[in-house]
């Protein structure tokens, strides 16, 4: 982030400093026309040194962020088709809560639901942790008031699943939160 | 891709001629000592100028590809994903098949099924297509004699389903073909 802002900083000098070159040639051709061909000749290829080592910067700067914005994608390039899957990770888990399922069918939907949590995790998803409450992985639903034996912030049950990819949350924990 | 190579046309050019510029700006300055100060200027400044006129293109070059490829990026980020989803669809599709499923658990590996490709179809994963064999998207794992009501090169059946992703084969479809 330090580097973009510098970098930033860098490219205003540069487009200021261009604007000052553009005026500069101009003055000196429209009104000191006493400077010598060669004072002219010398300008001119300074003035282009000057672009081209502007333009080879601006390159370089082009190519890092184009890199920067690759890898960002990579990561992050499973974000939207992991969310759209979660809702059936929950169906998922509500089919084998119901009572009286025959081994066949427990163990075929045991595979499906392995199978995706295995496929999104190779992707970097992951449930979020819900041992301590905390507001940037969960959202309390409801709360229970904290005693001794359950302080407050201690997460006393999970009504939905959170996921992270990565870092970044795909959607919180719900949770209740002793208060 | 004509334009791609293009571009790399003009790059190998733009080489060739950086080597040539050098060679003349070396030569200059060693063998003919005689040319003027005003001559030396010139050429510098019109080497600059084409240093940074070449820089400037390599640099639309540059974001053109960035632009490209973040495209690319974008289109197949759910490739590895979606690839490795499949194996779910299959086992939800052999639950569903096994015989005296309760209404309960029936219905509720459909809703996973239906989140499932919903959630592959915004991403842009359909399944393929068996009307007539092709081998581009179909593997023949069995043939079967063709007759009158069954010419060749027609899909008798399909043993596991294909995908692909926009116009990118995930997997084939296996299918038994009339030979």
């Amino acid at each position: 982030m330090a580097e973009d802002v510098k970098n930033e900083e860098v490219e205003k000098e540069t487009e200021a400093a261009d604007t000052v070159t553009d005026d500069s040639v101009q003055e000196t051709a429209e009104e000191t026309p006493e400077k010598s061909e060669l004072q002219l000749a010398n300008e001119r290829a300074e003035d282009f040194e000057n672009k081209y080592l502007r333009a080879h910067a601006e390159m370089q700067n082009v190519q890092r962020r184009a890199n920067e914005e690759r890898q960002n994608l990579q990561r992050y390039r499973s974000q939207d088709l992991a969310k759209a899957i979660l809702p059936s990770l929950d169906n998922l888990e509500r089919a084998l809560a119901v009572e009286g399922l025959t081994d066949d069918v427990k163990k075929g939907l045991e595979m499906v639901q392995e199978s995706l949590l295995q496929a999104l995790k190779e992707e970097g998803v992951e449930e979020v942790e819900v041992q301590q409450f905390d507001h940037n992985f969960h959202m309390a639903v409801q709360t229970l008031p904290a005693d001794d034996e359950h302080p407050a912030d201690t997460v006393a049950e999970v009504l939905q699943k959170g996921y992270k990819l990565h870092e970044r949350l795909l959607r919180p924990a719900m949770v209740i939160v002793y208060n």
